[in-house]
Order: structure tokens, then C-alpha cells, then sequence
């Protein structure tokens, strides 16, 4: 089984963040889960982005094995996807950015502030930032700790309608239903991220968006009262 | 009635938003008003910009009934346009954008000071923000209802000589006599924005313009006594 | 007399400011000044840059008669262009933007401080800010009052060693021994003025370069010790 | 004796600068060396980067002396190159840039603090900024005292693992195992300026990242402990 539409789909992904300017260098990864085969498709550990091709993608079963075919180490975060993949049923891509804006609210270790409507369309709250990881954390199983540390902060958070995290003093990362998806909140989130920093600049105590305007721009975009886009008749 | 200059007039400013880098994704809609007919062509709902045609455009009369031939659902902002053409004689086109900057004051719920020439060779003082609407406003056409606020905060303000607004913690809107000349607002606006940012970082009290040089500039450009561009014979 | 190679200078310099992104729109003008015959070449007031040919340049005499040929009326600021020629011997070119981060800095109404080498190798000291026009001089020949705001500011500093100032409240003003060198210093002025911004974003009371460093760099680039460049011979 | 391949590799390295926004003008230069023969080419002084070909760039020994068929005269910075290639064993390239955000924390005097994992993947710890130059430093043999400054502000530091600096009120000095190097450090420092410009605007007492984290993130990258990239066995 070689999952060729999944590896296309987790090459593509990974090739749109550097289009997008979320990427440089190697700073980041993308992967794509298979839930009826168990299987993961990962960027390899430090590859130059021009080079990739959909055969140099990993694959790994969801504890990381590694499978026939894989000839490239797998990046090393990883454990942070598997672990994402464990604890979130529905998600099936994950994506690591160290995008500017995002990476720089993480670097505050303060969360992104739901200040809008444009974040209130794709995100119900702010963009949760994690507690810092122990020394203990940091010393053993690093990046399986990022993970852990992650799914700890989204206790009473359901993960599938706030797809992003700051890891603090790190970066984001971002999931989805498909790696597409995560890669498309990525782009989101930098906007969101970007505008927060403007927000904040002009006016330090920019007030949070109210309850219910917040709630009214995401509900109007997501959920069984949703109006936005063509899903609906046109005459209702 | 097919009104297909007005049809490609709208697809074309949806398009020059995008391509000015003031609207991604689906972050934004125009449309136009044909007073002779008492018709509105907007953006569809939710529909990629890269794939409009003028076909797809979507006709409504001045209520927002859908006239023969719209086969998509218009965008969810259409009341919020038809309020303002029933509201603001002399308005054929309005702008919708979550572009960067402007947004970051909306967000901040502080009008655009009118801090230079810049600003005042296109407006005649501060770019005004609306007041949040209730929380009654929200949960009841809410669209329609932010074009009432829009419209009551222009109470007393000439709405063709201050074209724009922004929506307390949601974003701007922009009008003008056809579409063409809205989104160019938007573009300038997005630029006297992003200034303002600037100035008021390096000087958080930067002094409002005086308004005689204020006046100065605007009435150089606008009005009877204007001196600005090819109008005037060369040799008065 | 047709002054063709100005002209072309002349546009070419107003196509320059374009392309680096110092103007948009018709926010900008460029003249170059022919000491020879008299003779000032200047943009039209308000016409599209992408529409500009050496024809639609306007030709004045130094006290601004139109001279034969000229067929559009020649830009609102050319009053204080001519300003500046007549006070400033040895100024051959003038060019006025509204880029962004120099405008900044001018409606703050601060002069652009000496903060490092790069300022220090092209200006021997701060970029001056001019003070705020008087109603007077406002709503009296504006334009050329401008002129007179500059040259005042100026006494007692050495315009071809500093040839650029911020107007307050309106933009910068550059000049040179030609259009294209006062081109040329718009753009450095540019991000001279971004990198302060950014300075005194990060540290508000960031120290002036000490007087040592700065006339080290200026004179290194600058005058008979220079040592810069290729004017001297390889081997001393 | 030629050095065509390394004459290649500093022409190459002096373009990238350019072609990733580094160096704008001439705001820049960009060194090699052979420690085998012991020579070093530099790009020469005040040269516009499009003009510039393997056989513009300038050859001189260790001390500075021109060697046979340079024809221009060297950057006026080589004497900071050649101090830096006598003091720090290993380096074999040398970039000098005035990149906007690295420049303005040398001009804030402030060094970049290692705020997040994006910063630790690269270095060990802040960049450090040097002492402002005395008067006679900057008075006598400028750019060797530069140089020199630099040396006494690295007792205690391993260059190799922190290959670069800001030079207070000046502008940042990267350096390598080659020029190739030197040359990807001046972009990655670029984006590590950005980031903690933002993040320092975000929140002013932004803290530094913990030892532990720092140390996990240099040493996941670098040392004889390092598991990114493709040198260690798929299957440990």
C-alpha cells in the first residue's frame, strides 16, 4: 500500500507554506494521516523543500515505526504529529510552521487574542498558547512532550473547531481534516496573528471582541445554522 | 435586463481588490448599483475568486429579491450593501475588505486621525468608527443592521465626501459613485491606514493635522475651488 | 529649445519612484531644472504615471511661465520646486513623494535622528523637519510658501550635504545636482526612515550616533579624505 | 594562482545578498578566504552588485596587500575581514550587511535575545552587540579597530558556534566555514531580528527561553548528539 494521493496531497501541502512565505529554509513540516490503513506520510528531517519528491516522503505506522520504502529519516517532530494524531479522533493532518507573526506571539507566550471578526470566522476563541514544557519535559521524549503538553492545554477545547496551538517560547501547529486543511488554517492564522500584533500596537488594551458578535461570525460560517457560502439554496 | 457592463464592472473590482492584496481568500465582496433599473450585482457567496465569472455574479433588486438568472446565493454581506445604496444618494458602489491595516484600527475600535496631507487630499477629517452594535442588533439581521449603524454614525457627516467607515471590531466598508472609485478608497485607505500605524508608533500624541492645512488639501482636490489635475485650462 | 535629455531624465526619474514602491497612485512629482537656459521640466499635475511620455513633461521658465509646448498643466507643488532651485545654488533636480515610512516620521512631526552608519553615510546629521505653516502662509500661496518653509529651515545648513527634509504634517521633499540623484536619495531616505522606525520601536530613547562616528562615515563616503569607491588610485 | 572557484563562490555570495533583500545599493560585502595559500577575494568598493564579475573582485593576502591582477580597490572593509580571518581560526568567509532589522538592534545597541526555539535552532544564546568604539578607535584604522572590537567582545565565546555580531550603531558582521556560510547566516539572523522585533513590540519583557530549551533545540541541530537532518542512520 503506497498511499500515493496522500503522500501527492502531504507533498503539495508542505511545497504551498513556502509559496505562502510561511516557511523558509526547512523550518517547518507538514504530515497527512490514513485512518482506515494506520499510516502516516511525513517531510523528511531536513530536506530542502526544491528537492522533495513524493517518494522521499516517510512513512511510519501511528507509533512511529517506519515502513518499507522508507529510505530518509523522518523530521523530527514527529512524535508531536503522532502524538496529535493519538489524542484528536477526525484529525488527519497536522503542520508545524515557524511562520513570523504566529512564531512571535508564541515567543511572548501570550495567546492570540480573538480582536475581530476576521478571527471570529474561523476560530470560536483565542489560539490557546501551552505552559512552557519542565526541564524534565524538555530532557526526555522532547517532541512526544510537545504533543502531551498540547493535548493538555485542550482539555475542554474541542480540537476540531480550534485547529491551531502556540507552543510557548516555540511556534505554532496546526491540524485539520486533511493536511490541506491544516495548511490552509496556517495561512489563516498568520493573518490573524499579523493583524493581532497591529491591533495590539495602535492600542495595548484593545478590547476582546463581545461574546456574542464572536459567537454570530463563527456560527455563521460553521455549524447547522451556518448561512455562508453556496451549501444552502438559493431561495430558502 | 442583463446590465453587462455593470456585471463586468463589479467582477473587475472583486478582482483589483485581490490582485492589490486587500482581500484574500474569500475576505471580501463588491458590488454595484444600477439606479435606472433600481438593480445590485454582488459577489457570491464563498466563491473563490479565481474562479468568477460575470455569469456568476448575482443580480437582486434594492430589497434583495433575486432576479431570474442568479443561480448562486449572493454574499452574506448583501444587506449590509443595500442599506447603504437606500440610505446614501449618489452611492453606486460599495467595498468590503478585511485588508491588514484598516482592519487593525477596526479591531481597535479608533477612528483613522487624519495625521497628513495624505489623508487629507482624500478626506476631509478622520475616518469614523461605528459604535459595536448590541447584542439585539446581533442576533437580528445582523447584516442589515450593520448597515444602520454605519448610517447612523454618518449623521451629519456627507457620506461622498468621507466614503468610508469601519465596522467596530469587524472591518471596513467603503463606497462611492460606482465601484470603480470604492475599491480605489479601499486601496487608499488601506495605505493612510497603514501610516497612521507608523506615525503613531513613533509618536503615540502625534498632533491631528491643523485644520486650515487640512482643509487646504482636501479643497485643492475637491470642490469647486480645486487647482489638482487636468480640469483646470492651462493657463487660467 | 526642447531639452530632450532632460526630459527624458525627468520621466525616467518620476518612473523610478514608481517602481521602488515610493509612490502610488499620483502621490509624487520630479522636475530637473536646466541652469543653462533657465528651464524647469516637471510632471503634470494628476496624470497616470503608466500613461506619462516625455511630451506630457511641462516646461516653465524659473518663475513658472509655461514655456511653447506645454499642453497640461504642470504638478500643484511646482511652486515650491521653483522655491528651490532659485535658493539652493547647485540643485539641478527636486522630487517629492508621500513614501510611506518618511511621511511617517513627517506627520509625527520629529526630524529623522542620526542613528547609525548607514544614516551617517549619507546625511552628516538628522533629516530636519520643517515647523508647521502658519494659517498665513497656508491660505496664501500654499506651494510656494512650502518653498519658503524649507529654505528658512535650512538656514545655516548646507542643502547639497543634506538634500532631503520632511515638511510637517505633509511629506519629504528631496534634491540634488540631478533629478536622478534626488531619486536616488528618496529611496535611501526610505529606508533610512524604516530602520528608525524600527530603532526607536525596539529601544524609545535609542542614543544618537556619537558626533565622532557619524563624520567618520559621512567623510569617508564624502569630500577631499574620502575613501570610498573607485576615485582613487588602487595602490595610494 | 587564480582562485576561480572561490572567486565564483564570493561573486555568488555578494548576489545572494542582494537577490534576498539583504543589501540594497552597495550596503554590503561579502568576503572569502584561502587558508591554504592564504588569500583572500573581496568584493571590490562602491561597485554596483549588477555590474560586478569573478574578475572585479579583489585578491590580497592576509595583511591586506593587493596581489597581481586586481585592478579595482577593495571593499573599505576588508581590514574588519582580515582581522576577523587572523583571530578566528576556522573561518573562511566573511559577510558584512546593513539588513534592516539586524542593523536597527545594532543601532538600538541592544544584542537579539534568544527568545524561542527559531533563534536556539542557530545559536547558543543572544547575538551579542560590541562596546561603542572609542574616539580613537574610530579615528585611527576604523575598520581594523572594527574588526577588533569585535575579537574583545568574543573572549569566552566560540565564534564557529555564534558566527555573528552587531557592531553598536553600525550594522551586523556573519561569518563561517565559507562564505556560503556567512552569507546564510546574514539571512537567517535577518529573520531571528524580525521575529524578536515583533515579539519585543508584543511584550516589551518578553521573557528570554529557558537554558534547558535553548541547549535542547541547539543541540537537537548541532554537536556530536544532533538528530535533525540525514546523518544519522534511518534505523538507529
Amino acid at each position: 500500500m503506497d498511499l500515493k494521493p496522500l503522500r501527492e496531497e502531504v507533498l503539495e501541502a508542505n511545497l504551498a507554506l513556502v509559496r505562502r512565505g510561511l516557511v523558509i529554509f526547512t523550518f517547518g513540516n507538514a504530515s497527512g494521516y490514513d485512518a482506515a490503513s494506520g499510516r502516516v506520510v511525513i517531510k523528511p528531517s531536513g530536506v530542502p523543500y526544491d528537492k522533495l519528491t513524493p517518494a522521499d516522503l516517510v512513512m511510519t505506522d501511528l507509533k512511529g515505526n517506519l515502513l518499507a520504502g522508507s529510505t530518509l529519516r523522518p523530521s523530527s517532530d514527529l512524535p508531536t504529529h503522532l502524538a496529535l494524531y493519538q489524542a484528536f479522533p477526525g484529525v488527519h493532518g497536522v503542520v508545524h510552521t515557524h511562520s513570523r507573526y504566529a512564531t512571535s506571539w508564541a515567543q511572548a507566550g501570550v495567546e492570540i487574542p480573538c480582536l475581530g471578526t476576521t478571527h471570529a470566522d474561523y476560530f470560536p476563541g483565542p489560539i490557546p498558547v501551552t505552559p512552557a514544557l519542565t526541564a524534565h519535559e524538555i530532557q526526555t521524549e522532547y517532541e512526544w512532550n510537545t504533543g502531551q503538553v498540547i493535548i493538555k492545554r485542550f482539555k475542554g477545547i474541542d480540537p476540531l473547531k480550534t485547529p491551531a496551538v502556540l507552543v510557548n517560547g516555540h511556534a505554532p501547529f496546526f491540524w485539520g481534516a486533511s493536511v490541506t486543511d491544516a495548511a490552509h488554517t496556517a495561512e489563516i492564522v498568520e493573518e490573524l496573528a499579523h493583524m493581532a500584533f497591529v491591533t495590539v500596537t495602535i492600542k495595548a488594551d484593545a478590547g476582546r471582541l463581545p461574546d456574542v458578535l464572536r459567537d454570530k461570525h463563527f456560527l455563521r460560517k460553521h455549524g447547522p445554522a451556518s448561512y455562508y457560502g453556496q451549501d444552502l439554496p438559493v431561495k430558502p
